[in-house]
């Protein structure tokens, strides 16, 4: 099952389920008017949506509408919380040896998670507003997964259950603001604008056999300005998804609609498969010539971060947005 | 004006009216059913919402309640946003040398902030449950305000009017995960543990001349088990809220009810008016002799947070609450 969220206005947007190709969808309405609330109660609202998706599968549905017809927010174009990972080790390792922050101490790879803004998400083609070039303006290409309510203390055997829905997130950075509020160890703040999210949420048998070990096993094409920047797997996650839960909830309890990020994607393969941000190539810039070649993003720069199946047929939809300056 | 939040079973509350002294209440019901709606759409909520205060203060009201009756909630017991800064200098000074992790560079004091769970607030008198006593289990006395839609790039000099309402906050920390979740720069994840608030939620005229320059000019009492603790001065922040909502606001809109803290409120006048965190006291037992004397709270501690106006009446009504095991 594949669902959306069409901006209309209101803060939370309408819930439509769309069709496996992504092309046709009808809005949930008498299901539940938003996924936030789907999510909510998403033991009554799960089998009625996918009533709903497999009629519009079989055939033509009263009110159904063609997706470009509409404004698409995030599927969730707001939620209580957004807990993001770092769960891939080449990034993490690229990323020390660059930056000269050691936060592993040397020790054995640990669960890495800040917690992000969740009040003010972005949809796939929306515009991404950031204040100054001057703020080292980064993509990164993750995937992201949707939980129900996890108690506290819930171990990551019994996490996987507890995935309802799986995304791509462009977890954009402002790179300038991102070593030194490290430095400070409260996380990042300025150096993290809005989040966007690709056009639909897959529940996870959507993913068949690519969805295994809490991760999916699926390469993540990253596009700036229309060149491809890199694919790596988002199957080499050091950590499952589940294991970054179990993480997220020793000491609190995560409300639904919490959404788990993986990281930026990157496999040790760097070197043939790229990167899936600016920074992390900068970083195998630093390691082979002692300084970077490639400059962050300017205003009017393009990202597209899509995945694609084994069958070469888009998952979730692509990210395809525009860096713009701010409004002051 | 002074507005609590009655548990009702619902995630959001029933929003009530508080009188001046704390003892009667009435729900706002018919003008806004909980206090994010009512934030929401402040404009229209306040005034109706100050007529309802008017009306309880100068008699008896049709429905009205002691406040002692019900379940008082967080005012807020679950909201878009935690941000959380550390603006008190002694505190930060403290801190840093105690253990050794100079975030500052040896440069001017600068905006600290991290976001902090915002999904499962507690009240003022509700058990705060936590995974071990092995832990380190530490309370944070705080003020927070709370304010409505922020646009991305709000100057501090704007700032203030945004804020709509203040309370207390017991930020508590888990102080085993403080240090080692600081390396990492990522910030804050197991360390942070639910945060609880005070009975009610004031708007700033109820706090007189001890609002100004952006801060409270009032000391906070804290007490552990019955026995003060501490009873520094909220009015020595380094930033004021001004200064913090700003530093919130530079790369993202803040929505409405997005909570902004103070962080732990310390005086440079710490051994005549004590500590508002176990955590900081450590710290100047090792300053002087070279390790903590104090232990960290052990389950069935209780801490007591309130602060009193001028007159010696209770502005916010008092967190007292009691740390429990979490049910794993």
């Amino acid at each position: 099952m594949k669902l959306a969220t069409v901006r209309d206005g209101s803060p939370d947007g309408s819930l439509a389920v769309v069709s496996t190709d992504l092309r046709r969808a009808v809005k949930a309405t008498g299901t539940a008017n938003t996924l936030l609330a789907a999510l909510e109660q998403w033991d009554r609202a799960e089998p009625r949506l996918r009533e709903i998706a497999e009629a519009l599968q079989s055939g033509s549905l009263a009110g159904e509408f063609d997706i470009g017809s509409v404004n698409l927010g995030p599927p969730l174009p707001r939620t209580w919380q957004w807990l993001d990972g770092s769960a891939f080790h080449s990034h993490g390792v690229l990323m020390q040896r660059a930056f000269k922050h050691d936060y592993l101490d040397g020790g054995p790879p640990r669960v890495l998670m800040y917690q992000g803004g969740s009040d003010d998400f972005l949809g796939p083609h929306e515009d991404m507003p950031v204040p100054s070039e001057a703020d080292g303006i980064d993509f990164e290409a993750e995937l992201a997964v949707v939980v129900d309510r996890v108690p506290m203390g819930t171990p990551a055997a019994a996490a996987l259950e507890h995935v309802k829905l799986v995304m791509i997130a462009n977890d954009a950075s402002l790179r300038s603001h991102a070593v030194s509020e490290m430095k400070t160890g409260f996380g990042w703040i300025h150096a993290k604008p809005a989040t966007s999210f690709s056009p639909v949420a897959v529940t996870p048998d959507e993913l068949g056999s690519a969805w295994r070990d809490g991760r999916v096993s699926l390469p993540m094409q990253v596009f700036w300005n229309g060149r491809e920047f890199g694919r790596p797997s988002a199957g080499a996650m050091g950590f499952g998804f589940h294991e970054l839960i179990a993480h997220a909830a020793y000491s609190r309890n995560l409300s639904a609609g919490t959404i788990i990020g993986s990281g930026t994607i990157s496999n040790d393969e760097y070197r043939t498969v790229g990167s899936a941000c600016i920074a992390e190539r900068r970083a195998i810039e630093i390691a082979d010539g002692g300084y970077p070649l490639t400059e962050y993003m300017r205003f009017g720069d393009r990202v597209r971060i899509e995945m694609l199946d084994a069958d070469g047929n888009s998952v979730f939809g692509a990210i395809d947005q525009r860096i713009v300056p701010a409004r002051r």
